[in-house]
């Protein structure tokens, strides 16, 4: 690869005003109030891929929201890279801790960014590095560098389950065959410390309802005589965790792959700070399952969370009711080895099962996903890494992570060919949550670094 | 009292048309949205109590809604009858779960209300309750048969705690200064079931905040390593109630009155079908303190329930998130001798005590107040008793409510008088629930009964 550096110092402005324009569409998939905004992000990814050098690029519709795939082939000896990514978002509530509003972008230094971040929902996850291939794409076009063939699949609905492209992975096996697939949608340890995620976790996510009596009731004249939807709600998911914060599902640990004390301490090596940690979240203490280290928690360790719990009365003020129905969105991540439609049956028979009399209780399961591990000793990981080295000056070290790419396990599965996990986000980048950032640097580092793995992965294919 | 009957059916549908007129204003003291709706409704009360043939209404500011205060002085030496009310309501929502819009009020005939009942935010508690008495003083004045003098005192904070109104109160004793003070806020057993209420529970209401981390996270990369506020929150709310669904705030039942077993057996005698409760609210069991029945469990034993709980993602499908924060609403109805300052402080240090190294808690108190007893050997409660009698042909039951009116026992503290609880709401009007309503009857009922009241006491007080 020559000319990197300069071609990027000479489109560096350019290249962030795209994105900036990317992020001003709020596409986000799990709210029906954008939905005009996610059909128009997928138009303009098909534009962004045209401009970028696609010989084709066609929006696929689904029964959800559709598929970008574009594609540049120039000899059908030469492999083929796959590059997956997702234009939707995540909701960017609760807005009113977002200190500039989230599609509304800015660019502002911070401690860990000292060039300046961009600031927007999607920013990180997953606009900014899936645009990091696309004009990767066009520098390798426009310097005419392109060493082998590339698909694009930039889908809309990763952040509420990928239901669709799992359908139209299966159904379009030949059209999207490939050597390796490469995917940008997870972070690194630092910006002095490159890594390689090598596992994701999987995921079951469900929504669970306690119903009581059938109408609010005033908490005087019955409380204390009926099931309160909210008392028992809080007790059922109390108990879901025993004293040493292990999951009390039955069945849920049986499958759980028990790393070695050698790769536990393969792991440990990992520069890692629980102090900065601690100071960086504002906690005097972390939490979680008994005989675990905190980067063991995060990663290799199957996990239950409540992401969302209502009921009763929320608003201004007091209201002493005893409401009919109760909720809450629960998710559990999974290591490799589990299998999500399987806990999330194991989940709903235990919840329906420690459901006290006075109370039904309906457990609506929402979507999931198998974990994944790639091995170090690919051809794939070897290219990606010797990349990192180049750019970076340093060798990447592998990473488990604890997030979720449910999609991954499929790929696999389907297409027969391993994924390439290239993160350039940090933890601190707050996807997911309130001012989601991605550095300035990462994101033009990306863009210098995903070239050399096209170039070191077609010559490890030919040699 | 001559005519009650024959004025009643004259003027019929006028108190019915007045009463709705009453119940289109948003009166919603806890949301300071409908302010300007609150204030209304002060005015359209002192409006009603004018024409009603009060000599003198006032409408006194207070630092938050103001107090309609209104007299009929006929004869220095004569007994004076204060009248309670309160005419702001409950909030409405959740709104999707009325048949009819909270604020139009509309007569639906029912199983339990053959005449119909009027259904509308506050038509039973209290603006219609409230204004039976309204009605009964129009009664009494324009059929020349007041035999006492009168005075009302309404106010527009009940559903809030009365915080203003216990300030007037102590800073007007004398304009205050009274014989007996009569309130229609609570229900009886049935239409042909006729029941005085005797006692009421006292109240503490709190808010909670559980915060974790100082941003909400990606429950992926810090699920399972960080406390989770939900998590949490639903662990030290259960923790709250034992395996016997007994209270475990240390010293929350040192002062709690036990019954003798001739106090529960005569409640006992109160006519109950727990089938006939079951059904009514569609549960297959009822819940409550091991040890006692249902009736026992919402009049004589203090309770804690969850009113509201909210934190996360609670919008339409998923999002995978920690949250910073996690809230909930909580009440404790208390039983006589418990002191409501006293239990807020013990639930605070409690619930400071069980949170775990990784969270801070908060505690607002929000308002509160004591519970009380009526005797039934007073002139009051046998007037009342009386009245009842005379105009249902039947003796009334003495009946502990679970319900509470906080400002009642500050009543005899600060002006040294007795309060009769003369209620002719029914159970199953739902207040604070959606579709609130209240009988046509019971409504005329009231209006019927009232004054016999003033005769009677008035009588006895010579005699």
């Amino acid at each position: 690869m020559k000319n990197t550096k300069e071609y990027i110092a000479t489109h560096r402005n350019r290249f962030i005003q795209e994105l900036i324009d990317l992020l001003k569409i709020p596409s986000v998939s799990a709210d029906p109030a954008f939905t005009q905004d996610v059909l128009d992000t997928a138009e303009a990814v098909e534009k962004a891929l045209l401009e970028a050098g696609c010989d084709t690029v066609e929006i696929h519709e689904t029964a959800g929201y559709p598929i970008v795939y574009g594609e540049k082939q120039i000899d059908s000896s030469l492999p083929t890279v796959l590059v997956y990514g997702h234009y939707d978002v995540q909701p960017a509530d609760p807005l009113e801790l977002w200190d500039s509003p989230p599609y509304e972008p800015v660019i502002k230094k911070t401690e860990i960014h000292p060039e300046g971040a961009i600031f927007a929902r999607g920013s990180c996850d997953d606009k900014g590095q899936m645009y990091m291939h696309v004009k990767a794409l066009e520098f390798m076009v426009k310097t005419d560098q392109l060493p082998c063939n590339v698909k694009f699949m930039i889908e809309g609905e990763e952040e509420v389950g990928s239901n669709n492209l799992a359908v139209f992975v299966k159904e379009h096996r030949e059209k999207l065959a490939n050597d390796i697939i490469l995917i940008s949608d997870t972070g690194m340890i630092a910006n002095d410390v490159p890594s390689i995620t090598t596992g994701l976790r999987g995921l079951s996510y469900v929504e669970v309802e306690v119903t009581g009596p059938n109408r609010d009731l005033h908490s005087g004249l019955y409380g204390g005589a009926v099931a309160n939807p909210i008392n028992i709600l809080t007790k059922m998911i109390a108990a879901l965790h025993d004293e040493n914060n292990r999951i009390t599902i039955p069945g849920f640990y049986n499958k759980v792959e028990e790393l070695s004390a050698e790769e536990r301490a393969e792991m440990a090596k990992a520069p890692f700070s629980l102090e900065a940690y601690q100071n960086a979240l504002d906690i005097d203490s972390v939490y979680g399952e008994k005989g675990y280290t905190t980067n063991e928690r995060n990663a290799i360790r199957p996990t239950l969370d409540v992401n969302g719990i209502w009921g009763g009365y929320i608003g201004e003020g007091a209201k002493t009711v005893i409401p009919s129905k109760a909720y809450a969105k629960i998710s559990m991540r999974l290591v490799p080895n589990q299998d999500w439609p399987e806990i999330t049956e194991l989940f709903t028979k235990h919840f329906e099962a420690i459901a006290p009399k006075g109370v039904t209780v309906k457990v609506t399961p929402h979507h999931g996903g198998q974990g994944y591990v790639t091995p170090i000793d690919t051809i794939g990981y070897q290219a990606a890494s010797k990349a990192y080295e180049t750019t970076f000056g340093k060798k990447p070290i592998p990473q488990r992570s604890g997030g979720s790419i449910p999609i991954v396990a499929l790929f696999e599965q389907e297409l027969g060919s391993k994924t390439i996990l290239m993160g350039f986000g940090l933890d601190s980048d707050a996807i997911h949550s309130p001012n989601e950032h991605f550095g300035v640097w990462n994101y033009l580092k990306g863009i210098e670094t995903i070239p050399y793995f096209y170039k070191f992965f077609t010559e490890m294919n030919k040699g």
